[in-house]
């Protein structure tokens, strides 16, 4: 059976689309990093809401490593439902949106334009409140994502994110690794898309599910998580293994299926570690990883490019998550693209 | 049937407890209150791990609230997978554990203390790697802790951050009603403790289920899912209202329990509002609020003291989760006090 939703059309597309991307944003790029080197950012405060929030998680991991500046995921209510501003005269300030009009995002772009920050925000829509609300606007240029279930423009948020963060630490290697990523997701669908298909048999009864890694691919847990559920209804819940030693693991049964991000790169020693423990309570483990020994160690696996660098490996990482939830959904039999109870844009108050 | 576990008599002691740790930590909070008056603080850095995690969640908010100061909640994997180190020059770092003994909470500590910022930590052990190493300690005071799902010292560490910013913003009124805490815990416990083991049974077969709210509660929701998972293996997933639209509200069906925390205030009208959502959806709506009209919104309903305060009702609020937890995990044939596969110290890496 051929996969003809939009969900699936879309996860396709993303090569193309972040070649686009990429080459519509090198400019404005140049022009932040210019203003960014004027000033003295004590910190970084993101703004965003689900999955475009796991963008976030993501920034915030990326920027901390490359940059060493603080970065705060904002907590809009703060703005929106309790009606205060905070001090970010010395704040970059991001905002993540997919239509851009995401209204508690909106308020803290403008609590930050009002005292001062650098705001930047990221969008699909040119014309969208939050692209002319900040002072620079950064474009997925992803095309209408007609599925409610984001793909295409969350990996085009990603990148836009790495993309400024290379530029702005002049990391030249990370350029250069970013460049190849279209070219890798092309391969990752390539190798994987027939045996993610052929797979997702195997869950067609999974009611339930974990999502664990550790450091920058927890931004991908979550965003696995959020997909797995919105299209399938499986519980699905996202934790770095390091929280989930703390009361989680209590949850830990024989067959409980844990997909296991392990990507070759610093994390792998605890994560392999965790890999361990749940063997011993005999769950089911899918891991997704590079590393030809940890891909053995699972009861089902995929693999991904080589890479040993954990802000590249998310890439390819999401990619696989978005195919399984896609496949998963249609083994089902739902549609991915119509979620019961969600419309494509939320406009959160 | 007699409740004889140590969860149990942890969480009656947390009245007298609170009162202990807020006089013997008076003059340490009149200390940092007086170092962080004479700093330039630009922003917050919180380090902490699973139940203190959600602490410092409900430190970010107050923070931000009433000093306006935007703080970031730190990934550890920075400091220890990833051997970076921030600058936090003009930053408050705070580490939270109720052991002191979190091995990444103490390289954070270490890492801020070696650029100069200001280092508080919270633990309940004066002796503690985290005590020792940071410039300021706030101490729980709340006894050995027997049972492995944290009670007391999560109450201490919330009542620590919540004195240290009533004095740092100089909030009277926040003092005052602070100081009625102890006071109307006891109240919490004995109008509902009774209440709440009768309605414990009416949840015997629930496997899974959602816990929202809006704001400063956030932290709260977040405690309350991990102890019903760690207590009793039930699915519990936490949720602010606002991040339940975007995805994970079409996991909603009938009878699908959701605990709302809905106490007066500012955040109350959202939370109405998808109150009203998961009734049309059927959903078995368990309310925590203390408005009468609320309250009679749900299919089970705990009542709260009074207050509009969200800085004060999440003490009440957790109190609830707490016995709520503990009656479900006996009512479910388990022991709360020995959750499976965990240990009441977890020296993260």
């Amino acid at each position: 059976m051929t996969n003809t939703t939009k969900m699936w059309q879309e996860i396709l597309e993303q090569p193309s689309v972040l070649e686009r991307c990429k080459s519509s944003s090198e400019a404005v790029i140049l022009n932040i990093v210019e203003h960014l080197k004027k000033q003295h950012i004590e910190s970084v405060v993101i703004a965003a809401r689900g999955t475009s929030d796991h963008a976030g998680v993501y920034a915030k991991y990326i920027i901390e490593y490359a940059l060493e500046i603080p970065v705060a995921l904002a907590a809009p209510s703060i703005f929106t439902t309790y009606g205060k501003h905070l001090n970010m005269k010395n704040c970059l300030v991001i905002g993540i949106s997919q239509s851009g009009k995401a209204a508690d995002v909106l308020e803290v772009i403008k609590s930050a334009n009002s005292c001062g920050a650098t705001t930047v925000s990221i969008t699909n829509d040119t014309q969208s409140p939050l692209a002319t609300e900040s002072r620079f606007h950064l474009f997925c240029n992803a095309g209408l994502e007609k599925s409610v279930a984001a793909t295409k423009t969350f990996t085009s948020q990603l990148y836009l994110i790495a993309l400024l963060v290379a530029a702005w630490s002049g990391n030249e290697t990370m350029e250069k690794e970013l460049s190849l990523i279209p070219k890798n997701i092309t391969k990752v669908i390539l190798t994987s898309a027939e045996h993610i298909k052929n797979k997702a048999e195997r869950y067609l009864y999974m009611n339930e599910c974990f999502i664990l890694t550790r450091g920058m691919n927890y931004s991908i847990a979550l965003e696995a998580a959020l997909k797995i559920q919105e299209t399938s209804y499986v519980r699905a819940k996202a934790y770095s293994v390091s929280d989930f030693h703390h009361g989680p693991f209590a949850m830990i049964e024989k067959d409980m299926p844990v997909f296991v991000y392990a990507p070759q790169g610093p994390a792998l020693k605890d994560i392999i570690e965790m890999i361990n423990k749940l063997k011993e309570c005999q769950a089911e483990i899918i891991v997704i990883s590079n590393s030809k020994e940890v891909l053995e160690m699972g009861n089902c696996s995929f693999e991904i490019p080589q890479t040993d660098n954990d802000m590249i490996s998310p890439f390819y990482n999401v990619v696989i998550a978005q195919m399984f939830a896609c496949n998963l959904s249609l083994t089902k039999g739902l549609n991915p693209d119509c979620p019961r109870g969600l419309n494509k844009v939320t406009i959160t108050k």
